[in-house]
């Protein structure tokens, strides 16, 4: 491999972050301070890339952002996606992960590990929790909550990831709007609303999920809830299942952008939680900026 | 309109009963005494016929069973069905039924009314409900649980259906088996063994769905499941949701098919219920049967 194809010329100098997931794909071009200098945001994710294809997507990638040596994170390390880093068990925090790290051979490509628990696994969104603490925005000791297509609970204690559940409320509503009974009674955008609240304590005060789900389309049948409401309801619906067993009597600390933040802290507040919302942004970057520290 | 199209030539002699379901229709040539002469079933369910199709539908159904009256229950009386027909409230016995059938204009094609509670619907399952005790199968008080794509559970008392549940236990296997994280994972049959009775115990544990789902993938990673057993153990998980919140002391008779009579079946006796299964065509045909004879 020449020098200029894959970064190498590069190292220590500027890199790419990359978090790259099932459906999407950020990625951030770094100065040798850590700054942020450019940045991109696609549908390139690894469910999106035919077999083989990893090699002409980093290329199409370094020719957007720079021929720089690449660190990035998520579903581009598990067996869907281009080499597989193997999980790391708990605790964990970013040392652990700096220790383990991937290199993709002759590419300047490495890759974080995932978590893996006694019965859940997890990837990308462990440098986002652990990023949190070393940004200041998380306490070292928290329960984290990442909404998202599987959304990820995560207690941190000193500052390490000690336990971890996975929720799959945003794969769920997707896949209800996209087909079945329900489908083409979501397509509004969900929002807090009296509907999306009632859809939250119907959740947690049934713990009848599959049951509940039904009510949607037979309210709307008797007129029970507007058509436009719908979407909030089975929002809350979902997000209450998802909140209910996990509350506990200090802040829950969300990581997320909106609308989903807001959606979270509202379920929260509606079963008699408290809430405490991040930018996610800034957290991903700055667990891997401390990941690419610990491994120089 | 003629007589020899729409079949009002036979009236009062032979007749064709229908089950016209959501993704299924199966259809009945039933002599003038209510013997069967031949059947059909296939997959021009209401979701399978264009709009402004069904008229069309009917003409070769009954171009292959016979120019005959027919008597229809299910989704073609839905508002994505031919002709809408009214929901009936509860409580609601087959005389209630036979009172307010809905015919469609010239085509002696008439429909049974679905039933309303006060949060949920259904069509097609009350005359397989009720005619399950007109056949003598189910006592006329009983717990009776139909498995399907949208589970039904009833509440019988004195022959009349008193109050029901929907539970989407079908819908959401066939949605996780047909895309997300899970596809690809769900496509053996799953079968009542030992991954199957723990996922029913896992989901009754713990009654957390959309917490459990992901479990599955993450065991397969983690090869704590084998990929062949990842179906089983998922149906365990969504049977087990569906049935540990209704469990009761005395038995719950089951209305379905194989393999899910006896899925529904293991789950129960699993989860310490008890259950007696009956076979679902017989009860439909037998409640057909008799709304003709009460509306003749």
């Amino acid at each position: 491999m020449g020098d200029t194809g894959n970064g190498k010329a590069n190292k220590g100098g500027e890199w790419l972050a990359i978090d790259w997931g099932t459906s999407r794909r950020r990625a951030w071009r770094m100065s040798a301070t850590g700054d942020v200098q450019d940045t991109l945001e696609d549908d390139r994710g690894v469910l999106a890339i035919p077999p083989g294809g990893f090699l002409a997507e980093l290329a199409s990638l370094r020719n957007r952002l720079g021929q720089l040596p690449a660190l990035a994170a998520g579903m581009v390390g598990s067996n869907r996606g281009w080499v597989e880093a193997p999980y790391q068990p708990l605790p964990a925090g970013l040392p652990d992960l700096a220790a383990r790290l991937t290199h993709v051979p002759g590419e300047s490509f490495t890759i974080v590990p995932g978590l893996a628990d006694t019965a859940d696994v997890m990837r990308g969104e462990e440098v986002q929790l652990l990023g949190a603490v070393e940004a200041g925005l998380v306490p070292p000791d928290a329960l984290v909550c990442q909404p998202g297509t599987h959304n990820k609970w995560a207690k941190l204690q000193a500052g390490r990831i000690t336990g971890f559940t996975t929720v799959m409320t945003g794969e769920l509503f997707a896949l209800l709007k996209s087909g079945g009974v329900l489908a083409g009674m979501l397509d509004a955008d969900a929002t807090d609303s009296p509907a999306f609240r009632a859809g939250v304590a119907e959740a947690a005060e049934a713990r009848d999920l599959s049951a509940s789900l039904f009510k949607v389309r037979a309210a709307v049948l008797l007129k029970r809830l507007p058509l436009a409401d719908a979407a909030s309801f089975a929002s809350g619906l979902l997000i209450g299942a998802d909140v209910a067993p996990r509350l506990q009597p200090g802040p829950i600390h969300i990581l997320a952008a909106e609308p989903l933040a807001g959606l979270y802290a509202a379920a929260i507040g509606t079963l008699g939680g408290h809430s405490i919302a991040h930018e996610s942004g800034a957290a991903f970057l700055a667990g891997m900026r401390r990941i690419r520290e610990l491994s120089a």
